[in-house]
């Protein structure tokens, strides 16, 4: 607890423990990308407490032999908490719901991208929507109108969806006006599509590549003029390492963990967003969106007033780059406590690898709907 | 009536005049493909005697201007009675309802296609569909996910939509599952996606293009075996010339209007299809969704048990093809009545250019509902 004597001078806010809905931390599979420790400790340097975890792994988290895999590799190495999503194939619809007690929900990739699970059938959508439990999330790639065909579907099952990444005006009205319709639709909008345009494809070239891609200034402009829309703030934190972003090929993803709050919070410095919105979009929607429970003696303090220039490499993530590099913001993460520990403090990680949780150990999921979990899902914006 | 004599040993059935509410007539702008005149003969030399036209052409009707010149153009050559669908454009859909009360409906192209119309973005859909005069019939090319997402759209705006020439087992179980939902969706589908598969490709080679494809043999049970689903049936009459289909980059679309009764008698004959089936999804199921008046004193008569095969050679399209070339058929067109006038007797046409009459000229629809028009839209298949 010295650590914090040296900062007396500077503004401290104390926010809760931030949750990101959307990591890719590659392992098992590619820990040459990122590996469990590696990205639980750039998700504590930006103060991040919990994750949910892509399924798109190698293998892909699509059964229980897969789910004990990843589960066993977490386990080791997480040095925050977490939980894990499962992944819709095209054949795993008949048991893949068993897991949802144990799950961050179901991820159903709609779209061409990083994953071997695309999706075609809408029929296959349908059994997925329909065999998931109703009140668990289920969370889907779905771009332009792509998304307007799950909402139809989710219709066709009566049920809710997260749309990941929205990162089009298209997108965001469509998600809008489902919400004045009263369905049940909640989304995320990630940091890269705030914050980079098509604009910035010049500067960063074949680095640029993600999916959704970098969309035009106008789209930009609506994800901020629409910002009541948006439930949650999700990195899609997608390391993949410099060789690998500047040869052929190169894969689509960015690194996001550690650029997630500063990036934010220098908004909130130049008045384009609020801490409320700001604390809701990164920890109380989340937390209701995902069943998630409250982390016991959890909280992070920021600096909200330091100003410093994102680096070329990040600090923790093995991607060893950033999109954001040069930016220059104002705020940083000076301590993150998670259940009692100081996790991370003044630039170091406090905790080892195996101290991070998967939270659905301790509180698994009802798969039946009932008292103990939100009945009512939030048909429009929770933030407030 | 002289020409009945010679046919009395064979069985004759009477049926209503048939309607196909999906004609490229491509006049104006390719009367090398069809003209007003072949293309009405062709329709009904096969029964047809009321045709919507899309609007496609060159210029497409996408305005007041352009659909007078449409408008001319029927009024000179058409042989048979007609409407005109109006499309939908990025630009049109402030204004373009105002023809809702004359046109035969809106068409909006939602996939690539033989068309410079298609629209990407799924906001410009719901301006359309909430612009356009809910009880009036909105027609949609949206293929796979595009069906559904335009369904989804529709749902915004609380109104209905006719899925044009669905094709895939996906499609067709999409809609029966928004059917069974409540929701206010009908369709169509075509004889060349009902008699010929991706197996045809192999013969009809380049000129096997057609937008949607020729599907499986698996997409084309699912269609016969959802029959109740099949609100009409329809013949995307979409001539081109053989010298273009045989062409660097062949077009998509087949001439169907000669062929349309024949293959479908013909799976009557084989116990596949009930005459009541057909007599719904060519005749009354197009009345009720289409808003079409009947048509006074007019019938036709088909020889139910003729024999023949079809010509390498359609007798009236300018196409001068057909892609059921060779198809042994049971039954055929023997007479048609219009309006009280022999149309057509015995293979030969017997009215004008002009005999034809815009059956909204006479009937404009109201662009509000009301208790002249059914309020309660078919949320089922009409066919029973
Ligand atoms: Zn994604
Ligand atoms: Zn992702
Ligand atoms: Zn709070
Ligand atoms: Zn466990
Ligand atoms: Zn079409
Ligand atoms: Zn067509
Ligand atoms: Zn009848
Ligand atoms: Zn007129």
């Amino acid at each position: 607890k010295t650590h914090i004597d040296c900062i007396t001078s500077r503004r401290i806010q104390k926010l809760p423990g931030l949750i990101d809905v959307h990591v890719h931390v590659r392992e098992p599979g590619a820990t040459h990308k990122e590996d469990w420790s590696s990205c639980t400790s750039a998700a504590l340097s930006g103060g991040v407490t919990l994750i949910c975890a892509m399924p798109n792994t190698h293998p892909p988290v699509t059964d229980l032999t897969s789910f004990t895999l990843a589960h066993e590799a977490a386990s080791r190495g997480a040095r925050c908490d977490y939980a894990l999503m499962v992944g819709a194939s095209n054949v795993n619809y008949e048991f893949i719901h068993e897991l949802a007690p144990k799950a961050a929900g179901l991820k159903m990739y709609l779209n061409e991208t990083f994953s071997s699970l695309t999706l075609e059938d809408t029929n296959i959508w349908l059994k997925h929507l329909e065999a998931w439990p109703s009140h668990l999330p289920v969370c889907v790639h779905a771009e332009s109108r792509t998304a307007a065909a799950v909402l139809m579907m989710a219709q066709l099952a009566s049920r809710s969806v997260h749309i990941c990444h929205v990162a089009r005006r298209e997108e965001i009205l469509l998600i809008r006006a489902a919400k004045a319709k009263g369905m049940q639709v909640t989304c995320e909008v990630c940091p890269h599509h705030l914050f980079l345009s098509s604009e910035d494809k010049t500067h960063l070239g074949s680095k640029s590549e993600v999916r959704p891609r970098l969309v035009s200034k106008e789209d930009q402009q609506a994800l901020w003029d629409n910002m009541d829309i948006i439930d949650c703030f999700a990195t899609d934190h997608a390391p993949h390492t410099l060789e690998e972003k500047t040869g052929k090929n190169p894969p689509p993803g960015f690194p996001g963990l550690e650029t997630l709050l500063p990036l934010l919070l220098t908004a909130v410095s130049q008045g384009r967003l609020t801490m409320e919105d700001l604390e809701n979009k990164l920890h109380h929607n989340p937390r209701k969106i995902f069943h998630l429970p409250r982390q016991s003696n959890t909280y992070i303090e920021v600096d909200m007033d330091t100003v410093w220039t994102i680096p070329e490499k990040p600090r923790f993530s093995k991607s060893g780059w950033t999109p954001f590099a040069g930016f220059k913001v104002t705020g940083r993460v000076q301590r993150v406590v998670l259940r009692g520990e100081v996790a991370y403090v003044d630039g170091q990680v406090h905790v080892n690898p195996g101290f991070g949780e998967n939270v659905r150990d301790s509180q698994p999921l009802s798969p039946k709907s009932s008292p103990s979990f939100p009945p009512s899902f939030p048909s429009v914006s929770l933030a407030v």
